[in-house]
């Protein structure tokens, strides 16, 4: 049976920080779970990514802001491709927010 | 804003065609949503990719099953690692199913 799982099973506590977890990984992508519970990117600080990422909710609620100058509210089943170099930030989360992240290999 | 959506929108009627739509794509994968109801794989038939697929049940239900005899249920939020070559179909699905899935690029 090939490894499985579910993306909500052993969520961290709220408090804690930001939580990790690779689910996936070849030479072509890395498929992530990234649990928040009320964290944002620190002030001023914008993600600049080598590789493209695609993320959704899947659980919980977040506010990205690009720069420039949009913002995307995302809810449960939302999800945004956000190419190499695009610069963003994570302005805010709600409590137990589930995000399931794709990473793109830099070496394609 | 870059390219942004809902895995739930504009599910397409129950009765048609399982429905496949490419929500990304770039050199080194490709991101789609894949919506059942009530479909299955015909009778003998295995997958039998050349890539890894990573897929997640995002509403409904399925099962796969595996060439070694295993099966898995899964509901939301389950999702499995499938290798290359790791040959497998799906059983059932509910109606309404919606699973996201991420195919490796075939050259990394």
């Amino acid at each position: 049976m090939p490894d499985h799982g579910n993306l909500t099973d052993d969520l961290p506590p709220a408090g804690d920080a930001e939580a990790f977890d690779t689910l996936f990984a070849n030479p072509s992508l890395r498929i992530e779970r990234i649990v928040s519970h009320g964290h944002a990117s620190p002030e001023g600080f914008w993600y600049d990514q080598p590789q493209d990422e695609w993320v959704v909710v899947v659980q919980g609620e977040a506010v990205l802001a690009f720069a420039d100058g949009g913002h995307l509210t995302m809810l449960s089943g939302d999800w945004v491709a956000i190419p190499a170099h695009c610069r963003h930030r994570v302005e805010s989360t709600g409590m137990n927010t589930v995000w399931l992240a794709v990473h793109a290999s830099p070496n394609p």
